[in-house]
């Protein structure tokens, strides 16, 4: 039987060529799960921290979750410069170039191309797609009538810091449905797994439990 | 009742002063558990990455099973230049300086000043202390006749690159007692808690469950 393809993103990405992570050992590459049978899944990623591209936690429990699920997993990001590098000792850019991202231009925001057309392929082909944090906005923004979540849609105490989005989602014509930051939204029909992740304040462990679900959703839809 | 304190120390450190990693926010400082009541844990980290400092998939993972366990977690590391700067997209130092590291001297590896003096100071107020990877070897080298493990003892195939190292372990005094990825050793006597980590060719969900834990035994042993 064919191994089945399946698409993990990671918080937002920006504007043109795609590369994939290559490894920079000599010891195991990015310490990603060894090829065995089981899904294919490509994890695309951007930048290198919560401030200028993929939340490391994020990233490493998708990782963990994937090694467990028995996925064999290769991890993509784009080739190009970042928007702007931050300082991760003073949480502010350290330069600064405009580029089109949700977090400037909201539900205006341009997706880059490759990850539009990455998208796209995908939910033709029938290829199931998990989505965390802020990146569901991308689905959002390129299938139309998906469904996803980010999480709650008050602030509730600045449990949920950023629930304006679910509105912005709504803007771009997507349907929003309300999840706890340990639960998946599954869309059935599009196969779009989405999770809150860090769009909810809370503990750590809650984060992982619920880019667990994401995954073992998405290991589901494709058949695993 | 006073909350009680452990330690858990990733990779190894080098040569002098210590400071503790600020938050870097408007969000949530590193992603740390919220203060609450529970064990109060320092979590001793150093460089950012697994050719240069600690691995980061091993620092995640000890604070997500920190956080499901309740611990309140204070993040330092030492304020000094590293022994190198690693590119990480080449796998290779970015410049070079020398200094002393179990990495570069084995068995007549110096420890950082501010290190020893926190393991001996943990040890002797009968402070749980919880290493992993490599870590463990600090405690050899600085806790006379102390037993830990960082896997196991042969290479066997590949699957324990770093095998030597329980020979130097023992060469430095110490006791190096057998185990595998998933699980960690508890010396009673000592309060020091070892798990293999990365010392593994493994799948990540297995590193992630031997890191696991050793943090369950740690606020064990601190009462929690």
């Amino acid at each position: 039987m064919a191994a089945v393809r399946a698409l993990v993103a990671s918080r937002l990405l920006a504007s043109s060529a795609f590369a994939p992570l290559h490894a920079c050992t000599p010891r195991a590459p990015l310490h990603s799960s060894a090829p065995r049978p089981g899904a294919r899944v490509a994890l695309v990623l951007s930048g290198c921290g919560v401030y200028d591209g993929t939340e490391l936690h994020e990233a490493s429990a998708v990782l963990v979750h994937l090694s467990r699920g028995g996925a064999e997993v290769q991890i993509f990001a784009p080739d190009i410069p970042q928007m702007h590098v931050v300082d991760h000792a003073k949480g502010q850019p350290s330069e600064s170039e405009t580029r089109s991202t949700f977090a400037v231009d909201g539900k205006d925001c341009k997706v880059h191309e490759d990850v539009e057309r990455v998208l796209k392929e995908f939910h033709k082909a029938s290829k199931p797609i998990g989505l965390c944090c802020i990146a569901p906005v991308l689905a959002a923004r390129v299938l139309r009538g998906v469904e996803v979540t980010v999480g709650h849609e008050q602030e509730e105490g600045g449990k949920w810091p950023y629930a304006g989005t679910a509105e912005a989602i709504k803007a771009l014509g997507a349907k929003h449905c309300a999840k706890g930051v340990t639960e998946a939204h599954v869309d059935q029909k599009n196969k779009v797994v989405t999770t809150p992740a860090f769009m909810c304040e809370t503990e750590l462990h809650h984060i992982h439990d619920g880019i667990g679900a994401m995954v073992k959703k998405v290991l589901e839809l494709c058949g695993k």
